[in-house]
């Protein structure tokens, strides 16, 4: 691997930055603020980190505006409005060249002559793509991976190695799906019947709209009928569900293990964070955020912050936690009050 | 795609209901009670959604037998005993045909030489299967699926893409495992010694009877010996995990993350909803309803509904819930009593 | 199969006990203490199940030096040190064979001229092998896995079918891997800028060391820049998510279905219970017990032993899961007080 080096300076102008120390400082490498020793750059992006600047051994470290300097001790640093992506910047610089995927369908993938495998895609070895099946321009099917038949991947996509996605789900542009993530699954749907329990057939699709990425080991079940839709520019991160017919919002982001149940919409812009769930049937509306681990039951009005399960708003939620003080003090009153009785 | 049509009265016909409405009105398509326009039918299979038929678009609405018919507006109706149960076959109407698995070994397949694949068997591209294991007849082995040794799988089963079946695991007939899913990976098992952390070696298998449901992602550790036993008409969702020697009695479901922890013993027609967990060691029984996020660290009696964590009864569960308020008021009586001691 | 049949005095000098009863007795299986019938050898390794000893079918039964034995009825005995592990070596007496992965790569994988494959290794079916990468003697790579480009995989390796391992992830040796696990998924990185979303590039590693276990369709996301750190002899259940950067220490435990969100750092011996989250950017100290389902907010001293969400200690959490009968109490404590001011 050849080794990059850059002046603090270069450095400074690449992010839109002003230097403050040492402009002309060579800088080969990137940490974190605690790991950092000389001759590499680091970021405070997050407050909690601000105080661990004069202790690091970081050449220079990337602060906000905000950044109070007297706290920098002997470190260089660069003043930037967005600490967070100027670092991303930076760690680009530094980082060994992104996975060249070069175009071609690999011998021993096996494609459906009724497939149409758009110009400059890249198939790995042991992908599978079935009947009529239709990938866009300069989309990658990892290795392993297999389309069923009468799927349409856009344009630009990444499919990461494993991925399974079944028949007749659509799939937008520059959609990113990561490695073991499952696409078109049939819903959960039975019904007690007088024979016993019977499949309820799960013949809709799943629809994901351009520039949403899905984590790895992620499950995105077919509608029972019509669709189960992620909407442009969901963001989901690893083993997350997403149950039949549910729809997701632009940009709405749903964190690592969180899941949403059958039917359920959720607005636009909005987080659900980890390990939370959503039940089914409800509404989410636009912005709102859910804490992680909770579990809504109803729906939610736009712009709001819930915690907890049932899920409640953060007041009342907090009100909940500190409850076992509350009662303790009442305990107190309550006591003070019978000894008054008792000695009157 | 050929379009199809049907009117209202052939599929009052097809479903056992009666019109209520226009028999001749043609129906050319599904949708969902908000979503339905004219031509379309949908149905109410849920209380929740009956106000929504008067507003719908749809022509016409399959209802039960305790709709109100005064709330239908406009709106045609198909009334019968179940509508779910009748949507499905009207869903099934218009749904474009399933995936025909075509009988026979794709060549890019790696079946090994002592297997025994059954008469009208699909085995997918890439799949993988292995020294003397047994493929029942009509069995679908989906592109990239990897049966181990000494598997052996029923009659009629449909296991999907990417699925990993380990050595000597036993699947009986007309069991679907969907995309990813793992069955037998070794159960989690340890112990601490004096040299260090030492694997428990886990030398059972997984059984799996008749007619089981498996979702996407699911893993079904192996016993440490003996068997984990899903039993006749289990239904399990996606992204479940049960670990080793478990066993899930007949017909009961395990919803979307929830977890089953080691030698659990789940009884017959259970429902363990979505992100609940039940404790190792512990007996579950018949006909228990464990509600949604709930962990469940003791046994649990026949009938049983429980939720929160550690799981309680339904009517405690809600004492706790509304707790807060409960607190609320006996402040304020507090507060009174007080007043009276302070002014007396 | 081939039968095995040991006496009890053998079973007994092979796990370093001492038989208390028939020594003579002839063993041809195990079972679980409530599933045993003569002939068989069963343990008791959890005071839970001393009872069941009496009543268990089984001729013999493992027990440790703290098993009161009066209680054993007539089962003969076998006293040691540790019943667990005594256990685990009987069970191996009688397991079948463990899998012999053959040296060799199978004529379907898909090796790529610049990866070494090191001697004695055994390459799967349909598994694939990216540029440049290294896999260690005696690794077995299962059918379907896929290693990306630049990986580097140590010696005595397991990794089972269907794994993926992205580019320039680094494992260390004896490392077992199961089913459906990915290692190396982009981390969940994204920024609201000016023009939306933008993803934040991920450009660490995955860093895997010796003897570690991951369970069945995991996921474990490479770092931001720099490495996501799992350490010597980790053990993590199925269905974990370790999101990027995160680094477990030494012999730490993740049960099924945990998280563990960015940047957290993990002591050494930790055990994270199963559902369990541990939230971004904060440290657990050495042997941090966190119980199952709880969501831990803040950082943890050493030997912690906390529950629920927000976690807190399991004094406090026992304080307020028994909030409802306190609460109960002083409400009678005021109902007293005030039929006591209304008569007076």
């Amino acid at each position: 691997m050849i080794s990059k080096t850059f002046s603090l300076g270069e450095i400074a102008d690449k992010v839109g930055g002003e230097v403050l120390g040492d402009g002309g400082c060579m800088i080969c490498g990137i940490a974190s603020i605690d790991e950092a020793s000389a001759g590499q750059i680091s970021f405070v992006g997050n407050k909690k980190y601000a105080a661990m600047v004069a202790a690091s051994g970081a050449s220079a470290v990337i602060v906000g505006r905000d950044f109070d300097v007297s706290a920098a001790g002997s470190c260089s640093l660069v003043v930037c409005d967005r600490p967070n992506t100027a670092f991303a910047t930076v760690v680009s610089l530094f980082a060994p060249p992104a996975v060249a995927f070069q175009p071609g369908v690999h011998p021993s993938a096996v494609v459906s002559e009724s497939a149409v495998v758009g110009d400059g895609c890249h198939v790995g070895a042991c992908a599978v793509i079935g009947d009529r099946t239709v990938v866009g321009d300069k989309t990658v099917v990892g290795a392993g991976t297999v389309l069923g038949s009468d799927v349409v991947i856009g344009r630009g996509c990444l499919l990461y190695p494993n991925v399974s996605i079944r028949e007749r789900c659509v799939v937008g542009d520059r959609v990113i799906v990561h490695c073991g993530t499952v696409i078109g699954s049939d819903g959960f749907g039975f019904e007690a019947g007088p024979e016993g329990i019977v499949k309820i057939p799960q013949v809709g699709i799943v629809q994901v709209d351009d520039d949403v990425e899905i984590g790895a080991n992620c499950t995105i079940d077919r509608a029972r009928f019509g669709r189960t839709w992620l909407k442009r520019g969901v963001k989901i991160d690893n083993l997350v569900q997403v149950a039949h017919n549910v729809e997701v919002g632009e940009f709405s982001m749903l964190i690592g293990q969180s899941g949403v149940a059958g039917s359920a919409k959720i607005g636009r812009g909005v987080i659900v964070a980890a390990q939370a769930g959503v039940n089914g049937h409800i509404r989410i509306g636009d912005g709102a955020q859910v804490a992680g681990t909770s579990g809504v039951l109803k729906d939610l009005p736009p712009g709001a912050r819930v915690a907890g399960t049932p899920a409640e708003p953060q007041k009342e939620f907090m009100t909940r936690f500190l409850l076992p003080k509350t009662v303790e003090k009442l305990r107190d009153r309550v006591a003070a009050l019978e000894k008054i009785i008792r000695e009157s």
